[in-house]
This record gives structure tokens, sequence and C-alpha cells, in this order.
């Protein structure tokens, strides 16, 4: 398949980090640079083997780049593509790691104009606790699935150059519309990180929180450990993709009263019958029964 | 300290199968006899080496035992006290794994009698997905809470000596009133659990449940791994704490709608400092910052 002579990495941190490695694992590219905010991150980088030099900022880092992609928190979307439009060059393509795809491909068509052909939307879905170039790896991509939201001006060979980096990185690829993509991820990502914020936030405020934290075991500890997410990446996921996340909001509480009518009740037969039915439901999920 | 020549296990699951194996690890007993509903259950416990014995039923169990643990699920509670109160020695101490505990009190005032000063309640923190005397292990209770809560009824010896049996178990002992236990649980655990059943039962119920579940990762397994918990055992949780875990549950549903607003008002501010305090109250957590 086709090789890069320069790639250019925009936020090399867990994702960035690892798409550099797995680029060079997969001898895709021998010559990565990246571009960020953070100096000692990029220097890490930089040791570690992810990138190959540092670009002083996103603009230069495209300059001389085939494919790029764009791996920073979403809100800093609009600013990377509007200074990357003008030396991007015209042969080059463009992913992104974005954890929404509607605000990504309107931030994109806004900042880079008639190129936004060259831009692929790609959600990969391998977020982890641990952030930054010191969590990268080379392996992080095998077997996750990669989503890709195609634009009605990217080509078929865009899309599909696009898609075999991915593979060569070793994700399966699915592909959505951007809105359905925000709405499949409101529910199975979005709403659980909210959910496991809210209850740490509720617990944490109280007078006993030392009680109750005290007391606090291994169930509780895996319920939320998506609360230990970074709160700035999250804050702008929220934000991009409010809308399908209040109606899931909506959703959930809907069924909590739900189940707050039969708890009062003392139904027992009908909590026992929907703890039943969810615990199945997960044992088909970790069995492999349920493909998208 | 003092051995028991004679120990009954009511219910020879996680819990009982593994404080039976502790006890014999300490060499606090020689001779264990175990009772419960599954036969095929108690022979492997037998041939696991967590139980000498098998007796026909509970009152058979303790007629011999010096100390006795009821490891049942709550439900239970009512028929296995009523059963065992005329075969139990004056000189036996009785506690139990049930985690909840006014209901239980309510149970072994009720089916014991006078013998309720012999019962101290008791609830190991030691849950696991896994249950079954299969899963039983010497080492289940090594650095686990169990917190009792003794009775106006019990002499400081009996509650002095459950202390002692728990800590040669290797836990660490919490004492609380059964009131005060059915409060903190309520919302560090059978929250959770509810939280975490209605969010499957939630996306299990909808057209589209093979496309969602197809796109769950990691957070989401996390977050939903207590779903895949017990359904009989956690409906008589909820049963038996109904009043404390309606509170609770109205409480979060109060922390959703905050969140909900803030939210909607694209509260960007609010929003990450409500992730951010989330998270370093979890940091402060996994750190053992909290101590009850």
């Amino acid at each position: 398949m086709t090789r890069f002579a320069r790639a250019a990495v925009i936020g090399v941190g867990l994702i960035g980090g690892s798409f550099a490695l797995a680029l060079k694992t997969a001898r895709l590219c021998g010559h990565v640079v990246g571009a960020g905010r953070g100096p000692a991150n990029l220097k890490l980088a930089l040791e570690r083997g992810a990138i190959e030099s540092i670009a002083a900022d996103p603009a230069a880092a495209v300059a001389d780049a085939d494919l790029v992609l764009v791996a920073t928190p979403v809100a800093q979307f609009s600013a990377v593509f509007s200074s990357i439009e003008k030396s991007l060059k015209p042969g080059a393509i463009v992913t992104d790691a974005g954890s929404t795809k509607r605000d990504v491909v309107t931030a994109a068509r806004s900042g880079l104009g008639a190129k936004i052909r060259q831009f692929v939307p790609g959600h990969p879905i391998a977020g982890a606790e641990a952030s930054g170039a010191a969590a990268a790896s080379a392996e992080l991509f095998q077997g996750k699935r990669v989503v890709l939201t195609p634009l009605p001006e990217n080509s078929p060979e865009t899309v599909g150059a696009i898609e075999s980096i991915w593979l060569a990185c070793g994700a399966r690829i699915s592909r959505m519309t951007p809105q359905e993509h925000d709405e499949v991820f409101a529910a199975v990502s979005h709403l659980p990180h909210l959910l496991a914020y809210a209850l740490v936030h509720e617990l944490a405020g109280r007078p006993n929180s030392a009680q109750l934290f005290g007391y606090a075991a291994g169930g509780f500890r895996d319920f939320t450990r998506i609360a230990s997410s970074h709160p700035e990446m999250w804050r702008d996921i929220c934000v991009a993709n409010c809308d399908e996340l209040v109606k899931e909001l909506s959703r959930f509480s809907g069924k909590l009263s739900h189940v707050r009518e039969i708890l009062e009740a003392q139904d027992s037969a009908a909590l026992e019958k929907l703890f039943a039915e969810a615990r199945a439901a997960r044992g088909r999920w970790l069995n492999g029964d349920y493909e998208p």
C-alpha cells in the first residue's frame, strides 16, 4: 500500500502518539512530525520515538506532510483546521480522532474550505484513563474499532486510503453518518461518563463523604473508573454533543422513574426480571453476540 | 484465641465458602458443616475442603456448632433463623453476611427469640461477580472491611468473639448501627448497582441495541460490570433497603437535573469544574485519603 514520506500528528497524546508509533510499526511512514501545546509532552514523544521532529505550530507541521492526524481535544479543532488550511498540500489526506463528529465536521468545513474533500472524519474507539505521549503504544488500536464518517466531498480513493491506514494500525473499520455516530456514542459512552462523574460528585459533596468513600469497594471503583477521565476532554465532548446527550439523559431519567416505581411498589418479581434481563444482555455483549 | 470444635455455615457460596476456608487457614476450627439449597454446590464445597460435612438442613447444621455464619441471600434469613432457633446451642455465637442490616435484625429478633443475644449482625464488604463455592477463597477477606452492627442484647464478650474471628480471617472491623449501615450502603453500593442495571436494560430494550452494544467499549464494560451481579441477591437487597435506596435515587435524580441544566446552558466552566472535582475526589479515595 501507499507509503507516506512524511506524516503530521497534531496533538501527540495517547491517541496521536499511538497512531504515530503504529504508522512506523506498519512501515507506513518514516518521519512523523508532531505539534501540540505541551513542550514537555512533545519532547517525551520524540524521546519515545513516536515522532521524529517537532514543528513550531500545526501549519508548519502539515507543510510537507502527505498524511495528517488531528488528535487534540475537540474544542481546539476549529483553530487547528483554520491554521493548517493554507499550508496543507493538495495531495495530502487528513483524518482526526475526535470523540464527536458533527462539531468536527462543522469546524473542518469552516476551516478547510475547499480542502474539506481531503478530510475524512474518524473516531478510534480506544480511549483510556491514561493520557499523554507517555501512555502511547503501537498496539493501542489492535482489534479496536475506528468509526469513519465520510463526507459527500470525499472521493472513494481518499476514504479508501484512510481506511487502509487504520487497518494497517490493526483496527476494524465501521462507517456511519456524523449524526448516527453522535447518537450512538451519546448512549454508550457520553452518558455513562456523565453518570459516573455525577455520582462521585454527589457523594463527595456530602458532609459524611469520608465515611461514604471509606466503605466504597470494588463495585464502586469499576463503576466510577471513567470519572477519573480528563475533565477538559469530557467538557468538550459533552458540550459538542449536548443535544444528543440531553436526549439520553431524559431517557435514562425516565428509566430511573420506572425503577423507582417498582421499587416503591416492592415489586420483587419486576425488579428481579429487570436485573436478570440486564445481566443476560451484558452476558451476550461480553460473548460477542452484538455486532453493529 | 478461642478455637471452635465445630462451625456451621448456612449458604456455602462465595462468602460462606471463603469464611469456612479462612477459619481453617487461621486454625480456628477443624470441622465446618455446611447447609444450603444446592446439593451440587455443597458437594463442590466438600471437595474443595471448605466444609467437612453436609447437613440435611440449617437446624441439623447448627445442632453441635459453637459458631454459625448465615450467608444465604437475605430473603431466606427469616426462614433460616426460625428453623435454627430450637437446635442452637446456648453457648454458640452467630453472625451473618447479609448486605443489608435492618431487615436482618428484624428477621433475627423474630426467629431467634431470646437467643437474639447470641447473634451479632455483620456485613463483610467482599462481594464479587463470581458466586458459589467454586469462587470461594481463604484470602477473600484479607484487608477487606467487615461492618458489625451489634445489638443492645449482645454482651461485649460475644461481640468481641465475633470481631476476633473476622480479624483472624484478615478483615478490618468497623461498627455502626443497622440504620447507619443501610444508609451508607444505599449510597455507595446499592445505588450504583441499580444505575448499572438500569443503563444496560435501557439500551438492551432499544431497536438498535445490537448497534449500541457493538460500539460499547472499555469504559462501558467497567461501568456496567456490577450489572452482571446476581439478580436474586440484588432483588432482595433492593427490597430490604427500599426506603434508603429510594432516597438515594431521589438525590441522584436531583443531581442529574442539575447536570442537565448546566449542559443545556452550555456552561462549559461549570461542567469542567464538576468533572474536575469528581476526578479529584476519586483520586483522593484511590489514594486512601478517605477513612470512615
